[in-house]
């Protein structure tokens, strides 16, 4: 993934969900000089807003002080500022002060009370350099837009150790005949490993940090606004990964503003914005996986056939964060009796749901050249190993494990565990 | 750890238990030419042995027909064969047979049925040159000896990304002033990431081969050996980690031949055996962390005060797993909110037992200089960066994470992430 600029799409201007003003500016977080203060709000009276916040016990200052707004708002926030560079994370009772003073800047320029939520991602046990970000909320607010090159501002203001800016927008058409617009940002390269919202049934590794924000102008209820949202993060945010650690800032943000101008989406329409905004959640999560820290391959892991939605999710998350695997994919290596050990170990319930004799696991070559298979029903087959190294070549790679039993699936997005990987963190605060 | 050979250690003859002959020789698995088949065998009349195997799902052949072994003989194998090379997991009813040949060809040696134990380590998905290793096991039984250098050949023979062959041998004096011996070998780099044993309440990523060896001529009943193996694994192989894998392969085995001369051990002698065998078994687990693949630290993770031993276990067991942390570790950088995030997140009940303000944390300078506070009481302390650079540089580290709330510990062993990790796994097959 050498050139990861590739990833950066154009905006259509009329994509770009209406009555939301952006922008960044450079406060002084960063040493660097590159942009690492942002706010986002919506212009219009009313507006509802949703969250998922990291299951961390440590959280972040930002987190904790986003809940308490979104609780007193009673889910109708409509403003978002976000710094890089420092994450206020573990900075005691002054990180919680610094978080409120952040979010009441905003609130004062938008002439309204708790109406702005916080994030911040960096450097996690810093406090935050608070005058310069104060001194720079009045003159940033000022010169929000609505425009794409904001928006493009605000995604780089999103930047930690991130290559790109993580920015896509698009027009849902919803059954009825309305159109609503979506945009979306997000940033995350590494402690990828999310577990946000409400506690689910599905046993997890809980372990990433990841940011996102996604804008709509279409007029959705808070309550059904959430429901989207924790629907699309655990399909998405939720099932990717970088590195397995969660941070103690994961966050993601919905904004529904109806600029759209329409009545509150219901039914159909209602079910629709959930599904295509599901995928638009994917489609951002991956840019995350796409820019892992290191990243040199593309991983989809898809466990097919299994005897619950839940099993699959644990199967495909425990191949994915796998460090052999993840090093043999590195490396190139058709190594896939890593894979089948990382199926193994695969933390679910005694006695395991997983019959050895009915697994197979083939690679899918995103070439679009005929499966290889791996394993067929627990035994070994004669691999190709000329082709497997071939398509092993391929940025794309595609893992199918079939449990052979049941009929639920679940996909999990990774990357590789290369050297640079390595580097970044060995020596990220310097 | 440039010089890991340092860790091998000359035995003294008279600490090596009696009546067991060893021995290794190079029968083929290995391309190198390099000792790749082991055998060790008592040559009392009666011999107990007991076993800690993998709960990997996908049991490798060895380890399925070693349990076997040990049911129908009832705990009395008295001999052990072992490859690495091949690890003859994910092998099919071919790799069954196969290691049923190994074990079947030992035990027309020893003129037994079902006395002989079978491990194997190496590649997994592929099949034992067993033509080879049959050819070999007669001139190989007939070759073994009761010396130490045996015992080192046989080291030897267990590894494969080892940088050192792992022995270990001691007397241990019991209250009633007999003396009994006690011999160890492991072998382990990665994969490692160990969970065997009975069903524990504590909680796990369950995820590394590990093998691992224990000849006593103490006189120990079948039942009284398992029990005391498993205390001793669940306090030394289970907590170690390298990186986060558990194998397929995963097995620790203990014989008992009784040549000491006494009656069988029971009461103090038997209390006193376990825990000083737990503190050996301790010694030889750490042996794998040292020669953890590409590691360049030793790192204890000691957790204190806390609720129960099952929440010190998991907390420590989380940081010392977390790629951020070890990577932070490698790059000397203390990034100590990496390990504050990792405590974070630890897969625990809900509610958390957790009080993020009672957590103390510190590093404890190996070289004997006073602890350097990071974190008090969920406060962060103002870090002296020169004075934690400089202890960072030690190789060895020492981690302590205070709950504040109860008055158990647990210890957790695991060494750095670094560059040359990623060399050896993205390269392991050719």
């Amino acid at each position: 993934m050498s050139s990861k600029t590739r990833f950066i799409q154009a905006l259509a201007q009329d994509t770009l969900p209406r009555a939301f003003r952006v922008g960044a500016t450079h406060s002084g977080v960063k040493k660097n000089g590159a942009l690492d203060l942002g706010i986002l709000h919506s212009t219009t009276a009313r507006c509802t807003s949703a969250a998922s916040f990291t299951q961390n016990v440590f959280k972040a200052a930002p987190v904790v002080w986003s809940s308490e707004v979104l609780q007193k708002g009673n889910g109708t926030a409509k403003a978002l500022i976000v710094n890089s560079g420092c994450a206020n994370a573990v900075t005691g009772q002054q990180g919680l002060k610094d978080a409120q003073t952040m979010s009441a800047g905003v609130d004062e320029m938008l002439k309204e009370k708790d109406s702005t939520l916080v994030m911040s991602t960096g450097v996690i046990g810093q406090l935050l350099p608070i005058k310069k970000i104060t001194d720079s909320i009045a003159p940033l607010f000022n010169a929000t837009k609505e425009d794409g090159e904001s928006w493009m501002s605000l995604a780089k203001a999103f930047m930690t150790t991130d290559t790109f800016p993580k920015l896509r927008a698009k027009t849902l058409s919803l059954p009825s005949g309305r159109n609503v617009r979506v945009a979306g940002i997000d940033k995350g390269a590494g402690m990828i490993h999310p577990h946000m919202g409400p506690p689910s049934s599905i046993p997890r590794l809980p372990h990433g940090t990841l940011l996102g924000v996604i804008a709509t102008d279409a007029p959705v209820a808070s309550a059904d606004l959430q429901s989207v949202l924790d629907h699309a993060v655990d399909r998405s945010f939720n099932s990717i990964s970088v590195d397995g650690d969660m941070s103690t800032n994961d966050t993601i943000l919905a904004f529904a503003n109806g600029a759209e101008g329409g009545s509150q989406l219901t039914g159909e329409d209602l079910a629709s914005f959930k599904s295509q905004l599901t995928d638009f959640a994917i489609e951002l999560a991956q840019l995350v996986v796409r820019d892992g820290e290191g990243a040199t391959k593309f991983v989809t892991v898809n466990v097919e056939n299994a005897p619950s939605y839940a099993v699959a999710q644990v199967v495909a998350r425990t191949v994915a964060t796998s460090s052999l695997v993840k090093t043999a994919l590195y490396g190139q290596d058709a190594n896939w009796g890593r894979i089948l050990c990382a199926v193994g170990y695969a933390p679910l319930d005694k006695p395991s749901p997983i019959n050895p004799s009915k697994v197979t696991v083939k690679f899918r070559p995103t070439d679009g050249s005929p499966d290889i298979a791996l394993l067929t029903n627990g035994e070994p087959e004669q691999v190709d190993e000329a082709r497997a190294a071939e398509v092993l070549k391929l940025e794309d790679l595609d893992i199918r494990i079939d449990l052979g039993q049941g009929t639920e699936k679940a996909q999990y997005w990774t990357c590789d565990l290369s050297h640079e990987y390595v580097t970044i963190n060995g020596d990220y605060r310097s």
